[in-house]
């Protein structure tokens, strides 16, 4: 298993230099968020993650859950760890201080989500999926909900789920069939079958909160009758404690690909008791109030296996000796050069930095807007972020899960057959990831959601919102000689995102299909450019840090020579995304469906 | 689990349709391979491969090896299979009469190792494993050494191995330090630890003959330096039985992403008894002598993956209800449409399709080269062959398992989160792939074997001979109209091919490093162009026969139809892949070491 270090470097580099978070914080009033509380909570969970949560992460993974009729164990050393995790005060991080929270802002949250996940994913998943329950009662909840399953939820006691799935249905929630009843006291009935359910059961907390989509009686058909439930494991005593267990059970739990630690649950409704939270009918809106925000969850996972696998192949090129570079013996003493000296594996190398490093600025630039949508008091800001926000998360959700599965792939290329070997850890982080393609909307409904909501449904308005910041600072630099081979690419491609952003809305007037057809080319042909941008950005700041003479020149030196190497040999993908994607709908709907195998 | 149906109508499409089996096997004087004779023996080894090694993929996959003192286990059902294999005379099949064999071509044998590897991979690898041990005896064997181990081998009552890497090293064989020592009857005492030797114990058959690499005394260093020896589990009695346990044990099974079902195995060598094969510090190049082979089979574990794959998640996308269709309901009756009728699930599909059917026919095509290599009297025509086989092996076995790596992954894609879960087998195919794109030579490996031997170091003379096919054939069709969309793009990039080998020469001859910069870009570019013409000439096939009023419209349609979409929605990558590996080699070379991270 690769050791896992938190970049904090680059990390500080992306909070600081790119992004300036400690003007962001100010700007929002977020006073705890001073530059040494940032430093030292970030040093803390650091410690935290490389120390406690880095080595289960494998053990999670051999061991994987157990189910049993009294519910679900998890792997050895994983309780005690969420145990430190409530100790030390993390679930409560960010949120509200009115809520029993320290009132960090989001972004800060996600920063610690960073080293969570790249070091256990399937760990981070339980506290992970709290997050969701907690936004949930804090928005829509009455205040007597907020009383009993908020403060419990906020300190990490009780956990929390979101059941959305059933058997027959994940990204088409309108057939969902599960039922909730009204009862004479004012509660619901809830009966059905919820599948997928992350974190469903298990035995690190004393009480699970569920969150439950389900159709009233005489409810509407389609996603305009759907509502929201709380479901709670134990019913919650007068003292607030933990009462009469409730008729909500675990039937099993998933035999998978990764995650094994994480226990993904099928879960049974039985007439279970539960309380309607939000208005009726309104239930999907009020789940996708925080979608952005859980898919900005998710968009991490990619950046977490794209650092994760880096550092491990990392290591491994350094020591593995095989072959000598071709331009002569760099290690002449030894019976080979270590494998780093040969192209290939830095090309593979460079590919999972780029990601990892570019995931990094696109999700912490993204995340202050989120703090935005929270804090700030001036609506039109508060709009104009969550714009950004809606623009800006298909992309990372799928973008940069797609990318980071790349990486982690590259991972396992570059300890060759020892990659495919468990001990090493690399294959661990493929089967791991490949979820976060699925889960949260497939990379397929993420590309309609960019394509369709997002750019056409505004007539092009979300994206003309970021190719201006594009436009606008190509145009600052375009007297800056040392950028020019950033700019003159990055500019052009930003004219010709319109361009094609307009081909494909023109086809999609006359064949809706067109807009199926050239969504998913059209996400990935919109991420390598978005990460481009940014690539720039960071290119600039080290530029100007080496010209000012930095002490840390190989630091700066990299960063700019990884921004090369992204535009000469990663950039280039947009071309074929652009070509494939004209090539239209047709080829895609004319076979007979009785005609694709015989 | 997805069942497995041989496709034997693309299977017979390709083998007569395209590739004139019939005459092929007439002029190699291959009497027994009347078409008679071939459809028998695809149709058996059909039935065999659906109702007795499809079946046994999952339980392999779950139940994996076992590993004690006595040796390795096997999964349920996988001994029983083999023993019906063996008693269907399979493992004789293409092996010389004069050896015992059926002397039938290696190309029909191929056809059956496409559906043995589709069914089953992992069982697939043990006789699969055996075939090389049974070539390098025949062909460097001495007589004793063919009468006592070939005769079993070839009913198939003993199996073989490979033996060549050691823990540290794998692509650098000149490293390795396996010693034999001469022992005074003239067989060696052979001493050293190999990895990853596949098939390297289990309880299949009575006796394992073990194909070693190692060093005599005093040998060369480097890859000039290293002999090849047979050392069997049981050395063979005075009548040719199993006789005295030798020195060769297996000390562990390693823990693996994928192929669970094969046991592989690092295997000691403690002063094992063993019998040089072929001449002194020659054996890496007797070894060679089947690398093309065996990379050949290695091949078709991508065409496996994309054809099983394929067959998966098409079923599912018929049966699969989500969403409407966005030009109006396909199933109005039911609650949503099957996800078929989506644009983006049908890309994913017919992406599969059409490596599958591609790979099919890529990989036919060069087995008839093989064939002409092992077969033919007429010396020019055997070299040519072989040429050919040189050039396209590299392409095959990387190019085809890295698609096929891709429609694996479509396949877990289109069944959305249920593509994670163990029980519908679409995972397995991904995790069991995986390991193809670093076996029998990594990716890497093969596209410095693509560009660096088989193209610049021949001037190009191995590209001209294959572009030179591709452009007969488009000047054969310039003048037909419906070939016209197939034929353009296709001469021009064929030109472009040429351009593009002569620039890398070129930068090349500046600076060595350039080729390994551009090796896997250079291979999957050629990769793809490679696929174009061998659709675009199933497509002129499918278009004659359509216009002859064909019965079997349906099938030629989907024929043109899946051209057309490989041509316009995956033959753009090339674009991608030509600019990025005329990005160079700078960026990748510039980064110090030790600025990778910090």
């Amino acid at each position: 298993m690769p050791d896992y270090k938190a970049p904090l470097r680059d990390m500080k580099f992306v909070m600081n230099e790119l992004l300036d978070c400690e003007s962001h914080y100010a700007k929002l009033g977020a006073d705890d968020a001073s530059q040494d509380m940032v430093d030292a909570i970030v040093g803390e969970g650091a410690k935290f993650c490389e120390q406690v949560l880095a080595p289960l992460n494998r053990v999670g993974d051999e061991e994987g859950c157990t189910w049993s009729e009294e519910g679900v164990t998890t792997p050895k050393g994983f309780k005690e760890a969420y145990q430190q995790y409530v100790e030390g005060g993390w679930p409560s991080m960010t949120i509200p201080v009115e809520h029993g929270g320290q009132g960090l802002p989001e972004s800060l949250g996600l920063v610690m989500s960073e080293m969570v996940g790249t070091s256990n994913w399937a760990w981070g998943m339980y506290p992970g999926l709290s997050h969701g329950a907690v936004n949930t009662v804090e928005t829509h909840g009455t205040d007597e909900q907020k009383e009993v399953y908020l403060s419990k939820l906020v300190t990490g006691e009780w956990t929390g789920t979101m059941c959305l799935t059933e058997p027959h249905c994940g990204s088409d929630l309108g057939i969902l069939r599960s039922k909730a009843e009204p009862n004479a006291d004012g509660s619901y009935s809830i009966s059905g079958t919820k599948i997928f359910i992350s974190a469903g059961e298990h035995d690190m907390a004393e009480n699970i909160i569920h969150i439950v989509l389900a159709r009233l009686p005489g409810a509407p058909s389609g996603t305009k009758g759907i509502s929201l439930f709380i479901v709670p494991k134990f019913l919650p005593d007068a003292n607030g404690g933990v009462g009469e267990r409730n008729a909500v059970t675990c039937g099993s739990i998933e035999h998978k690909m990764g995650i094994h630690g994480n226990s993904t649950c099928v879960m049974n409704f039985d007439a279970a008791k539960g309380f309607l939270i939000g208005p009726e009918n309104k239930g999907l809106a009020c789940m996708f109030t925080f979608m952005n925000f859980a898919r900005l969850g998710t968009a991490i996972q990619g950046l977490g296996a794209a650092e994760g696998s880096f550092q491990g192949a990392l290591t491994y090129a350094k020591d593995r000796l095989a072959m000598r570079s071709l331009s002569g013996a760099k290690n002449p003493e030894g019976p080979a050069d270590p494998i780093i000296v040969h192209p290939d594996v830095r090309r593979m190398l460079l590919t999972q930095k780029a990601f990892a490093e570019g995931a990094r600025a696109m999700i912490y630039f993204t995340a202050q807007h989120a703090d935005v949508v929270r804090m700030s008091e001036d609506e039109a800001e508060r709009k104009e972020s969550d714009e950004m926000m809606g623009f800006m998360t298909p992309i990372l959700k799928a973008f940069l899960t797609e990318v980071g599965y790349e990486a982690a792939n590259h991972g396992v290329q570059v300890f060759g057959g020892h990659g495919f070997i468990a001990e090493w850890g690399m294959e661990q982080i493929v089967r791991d990831t490949r979820i976060a393609l699925l889960y949260e909307g497939t990379t397929g409904i993420q590309a309609l959601d960019l394509l369709g909501r997002k750019v056409l449904m505004t007539q092009g308005e979300a994206l003309k919102r970021f190719t201006k910041l594009v436009h606008v600072f190509c145009k600052e630099q375009a007297d800056n000689e040392e950028m020019k081979q950033f700019i003159e690419p990055l500019q052009k491609l930003n004219k010709e995102w319109g361009d094609v952003t307009m081909k494909v809305g023109m086809s999609a007037m006359k064949d809706r299909e067109e807009v199926g057809a050239a969504a998913v080319d059209y996400l990935m042909y919109s991420g390598y450019i978005t990460m481009a941008y940014f690539w720039a950005r960071m290119a600039l700041i080290a530029q100007q840090k080496l010209a000012e003479g930095s002490s840390e020149a190989g630091f700066y030196q990299a960063k700019v020579q990884t921004a090369q190497f992204y535009f000469k040999r990663i950039l280039p993908r947009t071309s074929a995304h652009a070509e494939s994607l004209a090539g239209g709908a047709e080829v895609l709907m004319q076979m007979d469906v009785e005609n694709f195998v015989f």
